[in-house]
């Protein structure tokens, strides 16, 4: 199979856990006999800095013009110490999951047994969670109208949403929870929202096309606590950018390290994987960050492919590595390997 | 003193829990000689059921007219059912804070180290956690307009925002601030939000007006980690009314029982004390509810007063009942207490 995938290396870590990704990526194409071509494209500070815009138009065009886009991270301290600067690294991100309409982010949350104890959640809380987040990403309050009055005083978010954009992100999840076991959890507000009503409504509607999911609703304050206290009802949970925003990170706690997971971000034409960490700039360039998250959303993007033998066999190699102990320090403090160890290990077993 | 109290018994369990309340306040009335009287009014489901009206005019009035309100719970199935429903019991609080202007719900998050066992967090986690949220309560989301278009097919909800509303809870959160550890988040999503923005800027500007406090920042889905991951980093946390009703409920499961948790609703000449718990309706009239949220509600109550020996020596007695396992099924379903058990018990301890 022939694949171009655009590369966004991006800022802190990205460019080191991103190049483990790609050595196994490699590891899969000799073995298969795929073809992977690689495209660099430049987003976030490092774009800012060269270009003096975080999302230059090379990167969306060599974006459109690949199969698939896998991303590192983004953001710079020098911008987050001023957070309502004009320019900002993550503009780039937001502005390309507009551009190329990647409206449904997709995190997987589960936790490897042999990593319980790096959990804040006690063992019995751990026990079978397997669940997945789909979060509306280019909708909401996120890309509604932003004002601010003449004198300063005053300052509104519009928080939109119209019955496609819900759909088309529902439709996805339904198809997601009919493969897994069958229960899809909607997340709003309906007690108090006009655009939850409207969740609620259209996603009620479409799911007579799905009979065989059962689907419930959940207040997003209940959510919050019920990831905590109780994250194995959940199979698939679906909601709005915004508190998808809060609760996808809220659930990234539970596998005790947010090095482990990733994500991916579905479009109309395009889609975007990417690890959850962000930039963690303390540690870039020393080798130190954890390449699994990066990994595991190669091995989403294999999945995206079709190459799901492929990708299983990725999942496979990320679960020696942790089960034999060649992890980074923010798994093992004592006894850390380094990123690019971690990366050669994995793409060797494949 | 003199103290009108307004009491809104409210749905399901609000009653039960409220009342156990009441004989810890005539306790306190008792041996301090306060006088204490009590004003009872409806809200909720039962007043939709009596009046056809969530929140009657007479329950405002008798609001109006009292020192302080003291409030047992809200909701009943029969509307959860049908969330979008033309009358629900919730309007009436909600718009009893509205009318009242009750902007700041304050949350304080504990942990007692004879309920470790029953967090979800590990005992790690739950080491020295003392933290309180403000939490907007009139303004944002919540108020601002909403919209559906003529064919129903697209929503929307403003989030607004001015200096003044953000002003007056910033301020009673760094005084709160100044009399604890002297350390403020604001939490919000500056890097997205036009309001968020706003926050930072007004709160930054007042903060020279307490130069003792330190203030930081911190974005929403980074505190939804933080407060599960390493809760004991703060202090006072203040944030806008959606993201407070998201994390007040996340900072809640902490404590290991929803049943323990207080808070109040200030406003500008009247407030609010109630049990964070809901009407869990399954339990109404069976005098199995934790009276405990009610009684520490009352604590702050006292304290709102001025009474804080008193509002001590009801957090004594509280502690008194847990340390002696005179406690609910919530916290221990092998050997429960009554509601009202629990109740007679603080009273008489005082
Ligand atoms: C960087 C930020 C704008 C972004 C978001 O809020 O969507 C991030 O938190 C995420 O979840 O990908
Ligand atoms: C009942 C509901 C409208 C309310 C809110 O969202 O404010 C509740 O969740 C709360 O936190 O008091």
């Amino acid at each position: 199979m022939e694949k171009r995938i655009a590369v966004i290396l991006g800022d802190g870590i990205g460019p080191e856990v991103t190049h483990q990704s790609i050595k196994v990526l490699n590891a899969i194409a000799a073995k298969y006999r795929h073809n992977f071509t690689y495209t660099y494209g430049l987003m976030g500070a490092i774009a800012i800095d060269k270009t003096g815009d975080p999302l230059p138009q090379h990167t969306i065009d060599i974006c459109r013009q690949s199969d698939a886009i896998l991303f590192g991270a983004i953001g710079h301290p020098k911008y987050d110490n001023d957070p309502i600067a004009k320019v900002r690294p993550e503009q780039g991100l937001l502005r390309l999951r507009k551009e190329l309409q990647l409206f449904a982010n997709i995190r997987p949350v589960t936790t490897y047994p042999s990593l319980h104890h790096l959990s804040p959640l006690k063992e019995k809380q751990l026990q079978d969670v397997d669940f997945i987040m789909y979060r509306e990403l280019t909708g909401g309050i996120y890309f509604g109208k932003k004002e601010l009055s003449d004198d300063g005083t005053e300052a509104s978010d519009l928080c939109i949403y119209n019955k496609n954009e819900i759909e088309r992100i529902a439709r996805l999840a339904f198809v997601s929870a009919q493969q897994r076991r069958k229960k899809l959890t909607l997340v709003d507000k309906a007690n108090v929202l006009e655009t939850s009503r409207l969740w609620r409504k259209t996603v009620q509607e479409i799911s007579s096309d799905y009979p065989d999911v059962k689907l419930d609703y959940m207040f997003v304050d209940n959510a919050a606590m019920q990831i905590i206290v109780n994250p194995k009802q959940f199979d698939v949970v679906l909601t709005e950018n915004m508190f998808g925003d809060i609760l996808s990170d809220e659930s990234s706690v539970i596998s005790g390290s947010l090095g482990l997971l990733p994500s991916a971000s579905l479009g109309v034409s395009s889609a975007l994987f990417e690890p959850i960490h962000g930039s963690y700039p303390q540690a870039a360039g020393k080798d130190i960050a954890n390449p699994v998250g990066s990994i595991l959303s190669a091995a989403m993007m294999l999945d995206y492919f079709g190459l799901y033998n492929e990708a299983a066999e990725v999942r496979e190699a990320v679960a020696w590595t942790l089960t034999n102990g060649f992890v980074s320090q923010d798994i093992d403090p004592e006894n850390p390997h380094y990123t690019s160890t971690i990366g050669e290990f994995a793409s060797d077993y494949i």
